[in-house]
């Protein structure tokens, strides 16, 4: 494989190589204010898949990460595509288009080298998971991930783009397969089989671990939802919406890491971030200690939850409104332009779409 | 459009450039048996889209079949994707590779012509359509079907495939958008609208159309067919399989046609099978007369339709066992493999099959 990546131009960084590369590609060097004599570097992929650069000049700073063609959490043990790199950086172009406000940047994309230059997601950001651990609330966080899921789950769906656009994006990110399997495999097989790469608290949990390889009415579910999610393209998913992919401040939210992106049903997004919340609100009572029970703070997130679904389905049932009129293939204004029909039709669609959350929640929590 | 088309090597072929074509093709001329100097050329496309041609030696007879830049029975007015050839070619090959008995060999295809050479489907075949309307038997038809969907509808979807699989097809067949935006027009559209392509027997059934294009709650079910149809990638449908599109006699079954190929709901293809035999049914009424009432023929094609749907049940249900341990992606042997687990899972798939099925073959019925 080695040799293949590299006839293929493909060659890992380091501290020192990047540093090089940087220099020699103008939108990296730019993106520094052109201050490329004295970087900093800092390598900070704490997630499983890639290593992540933070690169600084006394001008400014950009974040470089660079897909490896294994899993970096299991080794090369584990191969994947560095191709995911690409699909990243696509999804990245398309979400942030329709949503800047709560997406970074893309500066520079190196297909070759599998590796994206984006904006630094400045401090006082962290990462969400870390934020629900510590206990700190975020008064915005509903209000920004409904703007963000409304708008990249609508906009790309057949709300909105005729089948002919649909189908070609379908079929590019039909490509995307090997993401695609590794989130079947972790999220739809193997916690109901015995598997190597299953990870629970031993011996504790050894019961419930069993109960979930035994429960055959959840199996039942379970298949159904997993031929869903790879059947079904109904619009660009992030893919892994969970709590870790997600940076906040009190005034900020911002999604990255959107590897796994492609045409999937949009309730796998929404439930995997409600799915999150509700972890996150059972985990508070490890979290609670003699000067916080953190009684306050599980009504905060149970808010956030209610608010997040509440918040999203207006403003998709908003930007449906708006531009009902369109190019959109699905409901054609010919036939659904009665206000009264429309109405129905839509709360039918928002009721299906909160039933595949769910369901998807559910397995995302399971998982 | 012309001028574009003759760049790619394209040119409408009339009964005298056939001749010429023919034998200076290798693989068409053996299909008549090397006879090639004494050729003759019979113009028989009856359907709606394209030109075929029957052509005949002393020792043996072949169909050409070449589609054009727009549809036939149209005219010039409305411009379709010549590609269209192409896809039937790809759906004849993989559907007649899985059920060889029932699907026409390819024996030629040419791109830049949108050109196919297939077998002759020989007299006394006739396209079933006008055997059911004289009123003849087919006591294979049900048998003969149920194998033909089975076998295409099993072996092209996740019960037996890997997403790797799936997802490279499901991509291909992508490109195949502008025979899918027909069929979403003159299905799912068109009969819920005012529209000039609409036909019914005005004015008889001018109260009936307006029926149809004002019945909310039919709307309602109709727009999740639609998006079910467009966004679900199931299995390699033959996306047309109506009456016209079957050639029969006693013994021999013969499904040809498959330009709309692509991977969309396998209950598409169930239906419109169901949904043309149940329109036949209630058709016999007028082609009743003093000598046949038709009683007995209405009861055979009832029996007919219930045993397609049996026989389909039974035997798709039996490739599905047969191939249980193998590649399939959706029901994973380490989950599904405790036999009670599986025949519930088996029955919910083939009721949901069947619920898809019935609604699709509605929306063809009205079409």
């Amino acid at each position: 494989m080695a040799a293949a990546d590299e006839a293929q131009g493909f060659r890992p960084l380091d501290e020192a190589s990047l540093v090089a590369y940087i220099r020699a590609t103008p939108a990296l060097a730019a993106s520094l204010g052109g201050r490329v004599d004295d970087l900093a570097v800092k390598e900070v992929g704490d997630g499983n898949l890639n290593f992540v650069y933070i690169v600084s000049s006394d001008a400014g700073s950009v974040v470089v990460k660079q897909a490896l063609p294994y899993i970096r959490c299991v080794g090369d043990s584990w191969p994947m595509t560095r191709e995911r790199a690409y699909f990243e950086a696509s999804a990245l172009r398309e979400h942030g288009r329709l949503c800047p406000d709560h997406v970074p940047e893309v500066y520079h994309f190196d297909r070759a080298m599998s590796l994206i230059g984006m904006r630094y997601i400045k401090p006082p950001h962290i990462i969400l998971r870390k934020g629900l651990i510590a206990g700190v609330e975020y008064p915005l966080l509903a209000e920004h991930m409904s703007d963000y899921m409304a708008k990249t789950l609508f906009f790309t769906s057949l709300l909105y783009n005729s089948t002919t656009e649909h189908k070609k994006q379908v079929a590019r990110y039909c490509e995307n397969v090997e993401m695609c399997r590794l989130t079947e495999q972790v999220v739809f097989s193997d916690p109901y089989m015995v598997s190597k790469y299953n990870r629970w608290n031993s011996p504790f949990l050894d019961k419930d671990a069993e109960a979930v390889r035994e429960d055959d009415g959840l199996k039942l579910e379970i298949a159904e939802l997993k031929s869903m999610f790879i059947e079904r393209a109904q619009a660009l998913i992030h893919g892994d919406l969970h709590t870790g992919s997600i940076m906040v401040t009190r005034d900020s939210t911002q999604v990255i890491d959107p590897e796994f992106a492609f045409y999937a049903p949009m309730g796998y997004d929404i439930g995997a971030f409600l799915g999150n919340l509700i972890l996150a609100y059972f985990a508070q009572d490890g979290h609670a200690d003699q000067t916080n029970d953190r009684k306050a703070y599980k009504q905060w997130i149970l808010k956030t939850i209610e608010e997040s679904w509440n918040l999203f389905q207006q403003k998709f049932l908003g930007l449906w409104n708006k531009h009902k009129d369109g190019n959109g293939e699905a409901y054609l204004p010919a036939i659904y332009n009665n206000p009264e029909l429309l109405s129905v039709v839509q709360k039918k669609y928002m009721t299906g779409l909160l039933h595949d959350s769910l369901g998807f929640g559910s397995a995302k929590m399971i998982r």
